[in-house]
């Protein structure tokens, strides 16, 4: 079996992924496929077509994550490749995409050489990775994996105000005709490949086509809740402020400034949602809700970093008068991938002569619950400077062809073995 | 003429207090009255039930301002006094509504003693003076001293989410009746007071009965558009981050530690409101807008402040790489009242025996408006702890009445001018 130095069809591939970037289109060639809303049902639709058209069996589980079987040569549990087809509301083209259609790329140019491996193949389509309607992110590939309740999952509530406000996931997946029949997770899989652009700009910057992404960085994250009062903004003296907006904007300070401290070595800090209430003009508000998060390469350093954070946020809370409590931690990355599957990606690189590069994701990807339960690799392709949840998300074929082909030869050879 | 040592009937006037205290209650005893509301409607029927069982004829302008006339010995532009029936979110029972009500107990006093002042007494109720559904605040009392245009005050909308979001100021008086046909402003008045709960701890804490308001903290605003950049929260590199939040959150600071700086000499610095968009997990956020002022009682100092304010949120804006806008500016306060009605109020409490004290009222008012035009003056009664624009606002029937007995005199003796 030539099971090595196979070619996926790269025009075929990028006019799939040229399609898919007319469903849901978001500002300035962007995208804006929000999980679960109409375009993500017109995308899926459509994956579930080509799939089809390819040969595959399609099933959809209860989350509502699609998975498209080849057949192998034996009934053996498969080897799974895929990412998501969701976007962030101002989303790019390729971020998950790449990942899923390179997965139908793959069993396409199977279908071309006329091979049938010996272990089925199953491209998936993870439900809601994104998070940008319903938190937390990766949360069916989680209860695929075990790390979330199916009932929890099925009842996360969209938070932000639009259509459907309130709705829980599994209400919006009726709604779009996704809530499947088949049983989350609970079966066999042999190993899961995912490829996804970095997401960072060091490919780009330093000329590589691959990263051969061994595990992720440690991330460590809260939602604090922070308790002040209501007075009126214009004469209550500052000693009697308990600006709940003040609390939460220092916190803020605080962790940007860590994240400046620990930036040398790569470590970041980020506050990406605030809410704040009553929030209105002639009003100090009482209550305010804030997300932190902080990565490091070095799980070790990650949990100095949380340490030195929790410092910082306490003191913050002390200078503004409030009072806060952490309502929800979470951590993630410390993953590290599956040697024989990273080998399998390493080896097909090099075999087809492709320049690559042992690194860490940054971002969390599906690729990490399932890491916790099955053997798991990831191939990361490059980012056009590192831009992405942002509708200026970048790349080319000529850019994205070698990962394909690398993540064709890996998925091929693991699924012979 | 007995003009003088009048006096009201308290417990009438307490009687009304707590039967408004029951439309459109909010959290904790406290009330929840915005502007155009349903409550808002069922507190305007009373209250001008109210005045016409008093023998008062009403009348409504286009801004929905409520004027309750009582007619005076001679045709001549009236005295005015009033405040207004709207509360912020989580307001409390007597702000601005014990000077409406207190203005109502006036022509009630007057009519039991039988006595028909020279002038005619006009007891009015602004729309929106909180602001808390239409921005800005004292938007009607601003129309009819010509502050602003009448088209531009209808067009306001509702800022926030809600029913009928996106509604505008006039289209929500013409849902709950109270679009008036009178001209705003554009008349004879002879003269404005207003009573107001000091909305500080001043006279409850030194334990005078009544503040003889002078004029008001000078007041400098203005409205931040912050433009950052959208990307992933995850691999973005710290240097490479334009988070619209923390650029907001290093200015909410800087202009906190400047109030700080300030405090000393009664200064202060107010971040009220703060929207962030997207704000979502996963994406730094491209943009935000930022409301903050500072009040001083010396104008000059207000304008050193603002100067040191500016300098700050440059400083703050380069420190987070973000770019910003000041789209909105306002200026109030600054204004110094009448001599001749000050003294008026002055006198009263000097000759009725209540202690007094002169000062500066902290918070914007209808009154300041009132004063670019015409002849106003202010009292003030005491503030439990100091504590308003929270439903913990209270006060009891005994530390208001000394300041109703003052306003009643000092407004019967102008209108006998």
């Amino acid at each position: 079996m030539p099971t090595n130095h196979l070619r996926a069809n790269g025009e075929r591939f990028w006019d799939t992924i040229e399609a898919s970037a007319k469903v849901g289109p978001g500002i300035a060639g962007g995208l804006r496929r929000l999980a679960l809303s109409d375009s993500d049902r017109e995308i899926r639709d459509l994956f579930r077509q080509w799939c089809e058209a390819a040969g595959c069996t399609v099933t959809v589980d209860q989350m509502g994550s699609m998975f498209a079987r080849r057949a192998g040569r034996e009934d053996l549990p498969p080897v799974m490749v895929g990412s998501h087809l969701d976007t962030q509301i101002a989303g790019g083209r390729y971020d998950g995409i790449v990942g899923v259609l390179a997965g139908l790329e793959i069993i396409r140019t199977l279908n071309d050489q006329g091979i049938t491996t010996k272990r089925p193949i199953e491209v998936v389509n993870w439900t809601n990775e994104e998070g940008a309607r319903f938190q937390p992110p990766m949360v069916a590939a989680g209860v695929f994996a075990g790390v979330y309740d199916l009932d929890w999952g099925l009842a996360r509530p969209t938070r932000d105000p639009g259509p459907n406000e309130g709705a829980t996931l599994g209400e919006e997946l009726q709604r779009i005709g996704y809530a499947g029949a088949e049983q989350v997770g609970g079966r066999e899989v042999d190993s899961y490949f995912e490829l996804h652009i970095e997401q960072g700009p060091e490919l780009d910057r330093i000329g590589v086509d691959v990263g051969v992404v061994t595990g992720g960085y440690a991330v460590r994250g809260m939602l604090i809740r922070i308790k002040g009062e209501t007075a009126h903004t214009g004469p209550t003296p500052m000693e009697k402020r308990k600006n709940a907006l003040v609390g939460a904007a220092r916190m803020i300070v605080a962790a940007d400034d860590l994240g400046w401290d620990y930036a040398g070595s790569d470590g970041k800090v980020t506050a990406a949602r605030l809410t704040v209430s009553p929030n209105l003009a002639g009003i100090l508000s009482d209550h305010a809700e804030l997300s932190l998060d902080l990565r490091h390469p070095d799980p070790a350093k990650a949990d100095e970093m949380l340490t030195e954070l929790e410092r910082r946020i306490a003191q913050a809370a002390r200078r503004s008068q409030v009072e806060y409590e952490v309502i929800e931690r979470w951590v993630f990355g410390d993953e590290y991938f599956d040697p024989d599957c990273i080998d399998r990606v390493r080896s097909a690189a090099a075999e087809l002569g492709v320049s690559h590069q042992d690194m860490l994701s940054q971002a969390g990807h599906d690729a990490y619950h399932m890491a916790s339960k099955y053997p798991t690799a990831m191939v990361f392709s490059p980012c056009g400077d590192g831009i992405t949840h942002n509708e200026a998300e970048n790349t080319s074929l000529a850019a994205q062809l070698p990962a394909v082909d690398v993540l064709l030869n890996a998925v091929v050879s693991r699924a012979e073995r």
